[in-house]
């Protein structure tokens, strides 16, 4: 097993569907400790009883959403919430370079996935499923606007994330130069591709790029694809699932390298 | 439009579950698809990025509700709407002949995909989804100790109920050995299968059995398949999502049938 995930503090699982951490002193103990934190939700007007919280939570780049105080008592797992809650991952993500490393310690061409905006984290946890099962190397995920490694990920991964790891990108854009660099190309999946899946090399050093479930991919990911594959449709639907579009594009990559 | 669905009173059903559907692209999806559609509900301010569901609708004589966000909040059974909401008609089911006349009509090989005890409506929305898009010509799921057509489905189908039907089975053994005297061959899926997923030869008449998420194939519905097809695994974990497991061997029979 390449990762070690940390146990993350977490408190109170109340539907078992996210890792909330709450009250002021765990949330800041957990941030001081840098603990895998994906969101924090503070209270409209507790801003200046949470100082030093949010200005460590400003410091490591993490999201934070000013809320009315009633969302926060919605939330709330034990009701004690003193204004803050943390959403916590559930799994620690990887550096881009230990994603890197896996492939080469296997002596294999690199594969990895990179979601770009995916907000369902059933379809994020088919997709680190899927992209173990099909010996890809790692995932790589944005800090914003993106489901993250939760609880509700993890159970969709189905045991996955203790196989291949995730790296969560500050700028998904500068990872895909970093990539190209060092010698990967670069396969966005859309339905109006200019390449067939069947004629896409992925037996190479690959990266494939699927886009968000409403919006497919933002413009400037497009823009610094090297290829752009399409699935071919047969139907009048012409859009898959992503996590269904991700299986469809990482097996076909099976195939190519099994050649 | 091959079937006609009947309009149930949706919104309320005796189950107290309502047809809604949400999201711009399976919105969008419906409304092209001319899918039957009571309503629309729509964020105030979100007017802009839906304009092109707004003028069809508006085309189609369709009444849009411009609302409070928070409206759409209350009502979003999955909290992801993307600030659109279509009350839908609910989707009848179709006999097994009409799903083998699709095929006929179109002078196509038959390929359906029976779903042997699917019970998360996510994943039976989503193989529904990648079948139409595969141009499969219908689904067959049974009766008992499973999803249907539910919201849910309908939701995850993202407007691929408009085009492909899907037949309810009292007995699904009995409906393998029936579509098996009409030459269709059966090809179970399973991790331990004899035969590699490209070793299968799907441009002939094909029926794809994709087992339940926990149990697989049952066993009946194993001893009925020609062929039980495994799809090569290359990492630790040796399954796949359902419904990723169902678009990897349907994009397999698309690329047989391209040749």
């Amino acid at each position: 097993m390449p990762f070690h995930h940390k146990k993350t503090g977490n408190v109170g699982d109340a539907d078992g569907s996210t890792q909330l951490l709450e009250g002021r002193n765990a949330v800041l103990e957990h941030l001081r400790a840098d603990g895998p934190t994906d969101k924090l939700f503070a209270a409209e007007g507790a801003e200046a009883r949470l100082g030093d919280i949010l200005s460590l939570a400003r410091k490591r780049g993490i999201p934070v959403s000013i809320c009315d105080r009633r969302r926060l008592d919605a939330m709330s797992p034990t009701g004690n919430h003193q204004g803050i809650i943390a959403q916590t991952a559930a799994h620690a993500y990887v550096s881009l370079d230990a994603l890197l490393s896996v492939a080469e310690t296997r002596g294999e061409s690199p594969l990895l996935v990179i979601c770009d905006g995916i907000e369902d984290p059933h379809n994020l946890g088919a997709i680190i499923r899927s992209a173990e099962t099909a010996g890809a190397h790692g995932v790589i995920i944005p800090k914003r606007r993106a489901a993250g490694l939760t609880a509700a990920t993890a159970r969709a991964a189905a045991g996955a994330l203790a196989h291949i790891g995730v790296h969560k990108a500050a700028n998904l854009a500068a990872v895909l130069d970093t990539l190209k660099e060092k010698g990967l190309w670069i396969f966005g999946a859309e339905a109006d591709g200019t390449v067939s899946l069947y004629e896409a090399d992925f037996a190479g050093p690959s990266a494939i790029v699927i886009g968000s479930e409403g919006a497919g991919l933002g413009r400037l990911i497009r823009e610094k694809c090297d290829f752009i594959v399409s699935i071919p449709m047969r139907g009048k639907i012409n859009s898959l699932n992503a996590s269904n579009a991700a299986a469809v594009l990482l097996f076909e990559a099976v195939r190519r390298r099994m050649v």
